[in-house]
């Protein structure tokens, strides 16, 4: 155990700052708390009013305390006067409860960044501000104000939670308590002034009572150091999963590029999560529940293109149809191995002994990928029935599920006591599963080498932004610039004529591209139409399809590719796919596929092929704007690419630069 | 009460045909429960191999129990010996727990058949078979063998289900009761071989301990009858909502027209649904836990076009923004009246006071639609500190609900028998504000005048449809058949030049259209390719987007309007909009609203307006196939019609008769 994981989680003393005398203030519970749950470690309250809080010696301040204090717990507004103490006792780690930093807007931030550059100048590490506190259940640290802590015991289990709500602490634990689901480490990172969601999960991805890792998220305030921390835990056997906040929250209005608004935050991170090989849930009960079905087991392997197979038996066919239905809406299949049924219905047929005899026979059958096994009424006053079978299952890297339809606390203790994934609700075992599926292994760390494009330091029109998706290898339409009085060009006919500017980003709607245009007189009359003096001529190109693809360099997240069907469809829809950038040609066609709407080049309904390959070429090309020293762009579009039976031409483009 | 009614719910004496003597076994169970929950009626084992039966008298025949037996209970393989039995003892009701009908294939369907024609010569309702039974909880009858019946007590309440699947009255029962939510009437119909979910609902209506009408659903098998009670249910004051499975399985493969395909079976009831006025639930636990939502309540008035508003108060923010995150992707705001913050948070400064006064601002601010109240940790052991508040927040017709973040069944039993909606996920809760949300007065039964259209008995092909629209009112392309060898036709050029065949629904994939025909030459030329000698000439629409519009006679509900985005859109995205036909104007153009695809033609992104209401009028007189006497239509389709900027134009055309 590193000394910061020891501080952090197993410190031999606490100081309790601003410990409350009256049992009822919250202040109070944190050394009420310690007691009831057995913390061997000293518990120091400070308080420099009382000799005496709750039956224990209080001290002035924590320098007065007796060394060593490995972790402060701060409840006073005077948090910097309080961590001064610490630096002075040389306290390992600070944790913050008290807020009025950077959840209270500017100036609380600054103050904020303040304490944390202080804080590095004492040696002091800090956990919060705004935070809930640190909970071991193994070590029987709760060190915490949250009012769950009340409870009279507290499971220990192999998951550990990092969350950005301190609510959530007593949520999942009040949550698993009632059903057997116990907990290793809970940690509310509050402001993340210091120590954040990222260097968390690299001390629990090196914690030996750590299985799983659970992200309770609002936003990512230290991508990369997630990332690596991700890879971490990987490269550990332990998965991570992801409950995040803010779907909605996707800043809808239009931004200036399409890539911009279609990039949101939340498309961001989700791109995000795949590549880091963090599965992402998107129920909180998920959340909770999941843990048993990915603990010890590694991202699925299926043949590219098969849908997922999850074979079924129950006792109850309404019970199972809740969950199968949802799960075919996630493109999940359910099958009966050597039948054509979809589920194995054991409802009125079923024993005991037939149950188990089926669940062996689906755990060992090579036609499915998962197993769910779901039990009706029984299961309340009966696990006899069904739920002692389930436990008596043979164990395999297959993962096996149980949905129990009603309410049934003891059998779902049952089960997680023997390790089985139990869900309360269909909804949350159609989404582990679902999750599951889609979990990945993360893409390393990406070593390829920097390249040499010049990036001029001025606005770019769209000229200049051709040229430059030119000169990363993408194939662009034939164009040259015509200027008045006579707006003499080369191009063979028909061509489009566009308004040449850097400050239109969407020149269709503002009137300022003229399409297919036949010939030379109908040249004249109409570019005069575009009022002004250099337009851009291009040659008009035709194809079976329309693409978008763009780049972004993403304030949460750092680059992405994105790429999605072209016209107003990507967005009305929002049916685009993204991924962290550099993309390879491969990675690039994985995101196409991922692409509803490009369905119309993949031979739908007989419909032409378009040169998808080329297209995921120009998505790979583009995202290597990443590799830009400096990496200058900010956004990169081409909307449209036209998909061409061979090839894959951009016939307009957007660059916007940082800054 | 009914005579049904009473048989059913409340008979004087019950008959238990196949009661066993052995507790352990399923067909004990009834007398079993009977006994324990109370029922004041007489038992009546019918059971010839006995003398006795769990200590009371058992008889060798329902005929030869003492009459008057309203209703038996037949758990024995021969159920027609059952039912002749009670045909002779004048039974009103027998419910049929045993299976082996419909539920096992043709032949059962066959025997099922026969049952309920003899059950009718003999005057005996049935209910089943394949029923788990009845249980009335005010009434203390629990004629049923579900497992979950062992429960010590049933709390009573205003919620009666009706449920197509027999284990669900255990799941609803167990988890209501685990919080204090209680049920009034509990059916489960089996194979509704005579008494149907239609008629159920009728005899809730009418049935003075249902507050709220509660369904779960496989499928609907007597669309028009459930109509009626839905709308009886409405006029009496009680609202009824809807889980229903098979959402995924909705026969994605694509049938003959896009029309069959994208009014897939789910699609359809969900239009029926909320054409009938009946609330669709998306989660299972939403079923259970929405009833004091909407009970008392009426559909919600909102200006059209305005985005439902709920105001929140929570205390803690991480578990509200769980809640207004889920809001947010069905597009109901979240407000905090009198400020510009999307909540009111109270996590660190309310006191129960506080709590008590925002919540009373908030139920009487006009700003707000619905008030939501999210309590934190303190839910679980201090209900004081904002449980409380919520229960004496003060009652008005704007539904306010509850969600709890840690485990807090006390909590959830306190709202629940103060009559508030609590919600153990924030997934369920925001579930159920949307269904109220999206919950319309049932439309009128439909009075329209048939109409006197000529429907030929023959194969339609894209001339005669295209003729039968013009019949309807609908603005079609001008078209001619033109022969060879020399295709003479009289239209102005561009034209289309099509295949005219009855044969081939996909004209365009099989190469069967050729379009944009400039002029006589290109014409002689191109006509060639079709290898026909008679094809459809019509001459080139432009406008400023397409669309579908349809019309099917589903079989499940009935005529169907629907409208989506032209192109491969619809069919890539299940982009449409369906309602019951025939629709009037106006509320086909509140289906147009609904299809986002369509958004390019209400003045997207500055693009130009097409005529919508051109575009409504073509959608509510296709659906006036409905009113043709004996509805010869199986279905129509224009795909597309040319949205004008003023007017719309159908241009291909498809009609399929019935048979």
């Amino acid at each position: 155990m590193t000394d910061l994981a020891q501080a952090l989680f197993a410190p031999r003393a606490v100081a309790l700052v601003g410990a409350s005398g009256d049992p009822k203030k919250n202040t109070a519970r944190p050394q009420r708390f310690l007691a009831r749950h057995g913390y061997a470690g000293a518990v120091l309250p400070v308080n420099p009013t009382r000799a005496e809080v709750l039956g224990a010696k209080a001290y002035r301040s924590v320098a007065e305390a007796p060394p060593p204090v490995d972790h402060a717990f701060i409840m006073i507004p005077e948090v910097e006067r309080a961590l001064e103490d610490c630096g002075r006792a040389g306290v390992a780690v600070a944790t913050v409860f008290s807020d009025g930093f950077a959840d209270v807007g500017a100036e609380g931030a600054a103050r904020q960044a303040r304490l944390a550059a202080r804080a590095r100048e004492l040696g002091v590490r800090l956990l919060g501000p705004n935070s809930m506190g640190v909970i071991d259940i193994p070590g029987r640290l709760t060190l915490t104000v949250n009012a769950v802590l009340e409870m009279d015991s507290l499971p220990a289990g192999g998951a550990s939670i990092v969350s950005q709500s301190g609510t959530m602490l007593g949520t999942v634990l009040s949550r698993g308590a009632a059903r057997g689901l116990g907990f290793a480490k809970l940690v509310s990172v509050g402001n993340e002034a210091d120590l954040g969601v990222g260097e968390l999960v690299e001390l629990l991805a090196d914690d030996a009572d750590t299985h799983v890792i659970l992200l309770f998220l609002e936003t990512v305030r230290d991508a990369e150091r997630l990332a690596a921390a991700a890879r971490r835990a990987h490269a550990a056997g332990k998965p991570v999963v992801a409950y995040k906040l803010g779907r909605s929250a996707l800043g809808e209005r239009l931004a200036r590029s399409h890539t911009g608004a279609l990039a949101g935050s939340d498309a961001a991170l989700d791109a995000y999560f795949r590549d880091c090989g963090i599965l992402r849930v998107d129920m909180l009960e998920t959340l909770i529940e999941i843990a048993p079905l990915v603990a010890g087991r590694a991202p699925p392997r299926l043949e590219p293109g098969r849908a997922p197979r999850v074979a079924v038996v129950t006792t109850t066919g309404g019970g199972a149809a809740s969950v199968v239905d949802r799960l075919g809406l996630s493109g999940i299949e359910t099958v009966a191995p050597g039948s054509d049924a979809p589920i194995v219905d054991l409802t009125m047929a079923g024993t005991s002994a037939q149950y188990a005899a089926t669940l062996a026979a689906l755990i060992g059958s090579p036609e499915c990928d998962a197993v769910l096994a779901v039990v009706g009424s029984s299961a309340m006053f009966h696990p006899q029935h069904a739920v002692e079978p389930i436990l008596g299952a043979p164990r395999s890297a297959k993962p096996l599920g149980a949905f129990l339809t009603p309410h049934a606390e003891q059998s779902l203790a049952l089960l997680a006591r023997g390790g089985v994934a139990a869900f309360r609700t269909p909804e949350a075992c159609a989404d582990a599963f679902r999750a599951y599926f889609e979990w990945k292994v993360p893409r390393g760390e990406s070593i390829a080498p920097t390249i040499d494009i010049k990036i001029q330091n001025q606005k770019y029109d769209e000229k200049r932004a051709l040229e430059l998706f030119a000169s990363l290898g993408i194939e662009t339409a034939a164009s040259q610039v015509a200027r008045a009085p006579d707006f003499g060009h080369a191009l063979p006919y028909p061509v489009a004529a566009k308004i040449l500017s850097a400050e239109i980003a969407h020149k269709t709607e503002a009137g300022g591209v003229i399409l297919g245009i036949g010939g030379e007189v109908e040249f004249r009359e109409k570019v005069k139409q575009l009022n002004s003096n250099e337009v851009l001529v291009q040659v008009m190109q035709s194809g079976h399809g329309e693409a978008i693809v763009g780049y972004r360099d993403d304030p949460l997240v750092g680059p992405l590719a994105l790429v999605g069907a072209g016209g107003v469809t990507a967005e009305v829809y929002r049916d685009v796919a993204l991924a962290l950038a550099p993309v390879s040609v491969e990675e690039a066609e994985d995101m196409i596929s991922r692409v509803k709407g490009l369905a119309v080049l993949r031979g739908y309904r007989g419909l032409p092929r378009g040169d998808l390959r080329a297209l995921a070429r120009a998505v790979a090309a583009l995202s290597r704007l990443a590799l830009v020293p400096g990496r200058p762009v900010a956004e990169a579009e081409i909307n449209p690419v036209i998909v061409k039976r061979e090839g894959a031409v951009a016939v307009d483009g957007l660059v916007l630069l940082k800054g």
